[in-house]
């Protein structure tokens, strides 16, 4: 069994190797090498796990013992629900889709969804719907590394495409501050909790998984859209 | 709400569009252009869904609800599990990756399995368990389409590719009176039970499910290992 201290240097180590920061998709998207039909393509099907959240939330939130611990967890509900007065992160991901000239109800529907990112999205609500709660909540550890990508994102699109506005990123903004909190109380949880080595070890494959997920999102839109450029029969063609 | 001929051209319409003979991997298998580890690479993730069918055949069987129905869907499970003497089209598959010079534990291990070959397999496993009866028993009705992808492959990889034999294809053989027999049964059971227009569309969209996460399959394998050729970490690497 590893220390405490061991086991967050392991899960930071799986995101240094996994994590979508390192993904071909990601650099060509901060760095202003995609048309503004991909970068729509992009947005359009990260809607569906930005929408998917809430659910994976509440399935947890759902599960936890105390009125303290589900507190803690009714939070992540807040930032991406809203409160009916500030937008959450669901609405300020439309905002960005907005933004791009996509069609709201069209993005809403879902119709133009490639079905690789619909199953890594399902497999991550049920993931944390059927494994053990520590499994659960490590994998929302890549938050470890998010306001990274985060950061490259707003700087890199703001500087290089002339259609992305600070208005549109608005979604990233509050995450940067969002994020630390969440992965505070989410990393001592588990570092706390994963008390023998076959913990520890259900603990990293969690965040593999997660980090698994977040990246084949990025390869199913490298593929369609980027190179070679085959959308499957009904997903969005620009 | 169409007429029971019209559903079955309406599927059949399905197959013409989104099955996945017609995804440029399938053409790239058959057609000799796939180099050995990618021949490889294919069976590896292939086994997985190979390995899953079974499981999904027993939830679905688990929820039939007469002698008749049960013995009809049985049939599969002999069929993929084998009866202890001949091989069921599992040990078959295994055949294959063995002839094709891969380790059968690595295989089994899922250790380099893609993750998208993952999500789409589970989707599938988790589709028929969860969703009605029609539209389990509708998912399956892409065997109306597999004699062509079958004697297209066979033919195709035994002129093709010198380490392929017919001995290692025997995985193929029996499919190709299992799968008009599975279909004769299923065809006609959706046909008598989707008899409401939202029922058909049911029946419509379960198909279409099921192409799609063929298709995604493919896609995830051309990526990966042929264009532009970026397996994920953790990913099979020949």
């Amino acid at each position: 069994m590893m220390s405490a201290e061991a086991l967050e240097a392991a899960l930071r180590a799986i995101g240094a190797e996994r994590y979508h920061v390192h993904h071909p998709f990601h650099h060509l998207l901060h760095g202003g090498k995609l048309t503004k039909d991909q970068v729509r393509a992009w947005a359009l099907n990260r809607y569906y796990y930005q929408a998917s959240i809430p659910a994976k939330d509440a399935s947890l939130l759902a599960r936890l013992p105390t009125p303290d611990l589900r507190r803690e967890w009714r939070r992540r509900l807040v930032d991406h629900d809203g409160d009916g007065v500030h937008p959450g992160g669901v609405e300020r991901w439309l905002a960005l889709t907005d933004g791009l000239g996509l069609d709201r109800d069209y993005v809403t529907s879902l119709a133009g969804l490639l079905p690789a990112t619909r199953f890594a999205v399902d497999a991550y609500v049920r993931f944390v719907r059927e494994k053990s709660l520590l499994e659960a909540i490590a994998s929302s550890l890549t938050e470890m590394f998010s306001p990274d990508i985060i950061s490259q994102r707003v700087s890199g699109m703001l500087r290089n495409y002339d259609f992305v506005t600070a208005e549109t990123l608005a979604y990233f903004t509050p995450r940067l501050t969002q994020a630390p909190q969440d992965v505070a109380f989410a990393l001592a949880y588990v570092k706390e909790h994963a008390d023998t080595a076959e913990k520890q070890q259900q603990v990293l494959a969690a965040l593999r998984f997660k980090c698994d997920l977040l990246w084949s999102q990025l390869d199913a839109l490298h593929f369609a859209y980027v190179e070679p450029g085959l959308p499957p029969p009904g997903a969005y063609r620009p």
